[in-house]
């Protein structure tokens, strides 16, 4: 199997324009998915105290897809562009490495991939607004949640049915799942 | 009245598929209900504070109905498969007995049907993610909330209209109690 | 005018039934709101901590419409049975009357008239669930919000088009208002 | 190009009774944008905790728009009527000047257009209840959030398709920007 580089894909390349045979097996390839934070494992909502104190919702189910990502070998990593210790918190309670303050995401993929010892084709990419399009650009296959900012719908290759905290990460890991163990 | 082992249904046996009369029965014959917790007496989303602190988001008309099956002899049992102080603070408030850290859920509710003297049969289990399946499989009646994970509607024999932490709990007291006393 | 005892009417007679004229009577000649908390300031939801601190979410927009109330006269209260500290710091944010771990409500609504020297004919109660019922039936006007549990609604003679917690009370201010000032 | 006084127009004047050119030349010769807070930043919501602490429910995405302005030299402004420590918490993360416990809220718009030498014909408030009349009378160009109380509709010349603290600011910062820069 042959795969697309995404940077050179003209825009508007969706999952629904391949066959399902090559969807599977880009999917089956994935080794390592990196997420965004905001609006991905969360619903991009910060709830702000009177002491300036910053808490995020998140989704309980995301757990139990990225443990079983977890078991068959697949890679995970959280990429943040901003410093914010609910970040540290939930990736440290899903166990899952985390790079925060990060100003060129695209640069960052690139270097999590050289540490993995994973192909950035081998690579997801899972994010919701525009300061994710190049991170988008640097992976083998970009995804984007349900509820997404639209002007990043020309740089992924598909979109989440759920949305960001919402069941969007739990469904990518069911996808990535499914490809690779069936 | 006969009850159905739900191990022994075919998949996507639904209460629609069945006659009132034995749905009447089916629930005017409980006597213990177990719930999980986390996307049952929740919306599913977890709280995270910048010091790494987690909060849910409950119901408040859970309390009445619950409150109405106690009256009449239902025992409730909340079971999670995570340990949080949230779930220990919310069953108490709710005056519920209250199990976490279950690895193995069968077994579990075998124990807790062994514990309140009640036969698995006369047992539900009310539940929305893949991990709750073993627990489906052994009682009389499987009840998923109705925003479940899709992956459990062939182990469930019925399906709340309410979404978790949204009506679903009060949903299930209102129709047991329906049942049982008129 | 004349006032309908509401508990002499036949269940099910909404608003909708009876002319404009009577009803804009009926709202213009009410003198006290005594208000359900949970469910109809807070949408429902508790929001539990792991030292199981409680926390509830109002609408900010109630306050504007609640002062113009008062500007013109009317009475407010907010009516609580359960006993919880952020009744109290809501309704001292509010600047409105709080009485809470009331058993009977029907009963300490016809006290609060008392007290407020309001005929109960001229008094309007705003609920949400089953146990509201006894004080639908001892005021002049009840009112269930747009959420509400189904079973209230052969005991109200209006609902709101907002959900509580969601505009539900202004809503009230605003057509309470309307009613007394064109 | 000539501005509209927008207290001239008649009421139910919106942009899409425009030109798409005007509404482009009307966009793109704002210099300051006014910001309500509470129902624009964010859902309306309040939390309210048992000691009477108050957080709020904000838009993580709207930190990136709002950044963009700050770029091409658009002037931001968050004017408060209520004075809350989550409304200074917020501003200050944003690096936003932020004013509260304003009583007369035109006053307050002509007295920022002044500090910051902006005419208030190219001054753009956006807010969303009946509160916020005086300030949408006092500029160029009044928006409203698409959640917006229904008494403001003839007010405003233009509502957002996104809700307040559901990306209506950033909605805003984007079209100001396309208007700008294209």
């Amino acid at each position: 199997m042959e795969f697309y580089a995404n940077k050179k894909l003209p825009n508007g390349i969706f999952f629904g324009n391949t066959s399902m045979i090559s969807n599977r097996e880009l999917l089956s390839n994935i080794e390592l998915i990196i997420f965004d934070f905001d609006g991905v494992f969360t619903d991009n909502a910060v709830y702000v105290t009177q002491d300036g104190a910053e808490s995020v919702r998140c989704w309980r189910s995301d757990g139990l897809g990225l443990e079983k990502l977890k078991k068959i070998g697949v890679k995970l990593h959280i990429l943040s562009s901003e410093v914010n210790p609910v970040v540290s918190m939930r990736s440290a309670k899903l166990n899952i490495g985390c790079s925060q303050g990060v100003e060129d995401k695209a640069e960052a993929v690139l270097e999590l991939c050289r540490n993995y010892l994973v192909n950035p084709q081998r690579t997801m990419f899972v994010g919701n607004d525009t300061n994710d399009i190049p991170a988008f650009q640097a992976v083998g296959l970009a995804v984007g949640v349900a509820d997404s900012h639209e002007d990043i719908n020309s740089h992924v290759m598909f979109k989440t049915e759920k949305k960001g905290g919402m069941g969007a990460v739990r469904e990518i890991c069911d996808i990535v799942l499914r490809a690779k163990i069936e």
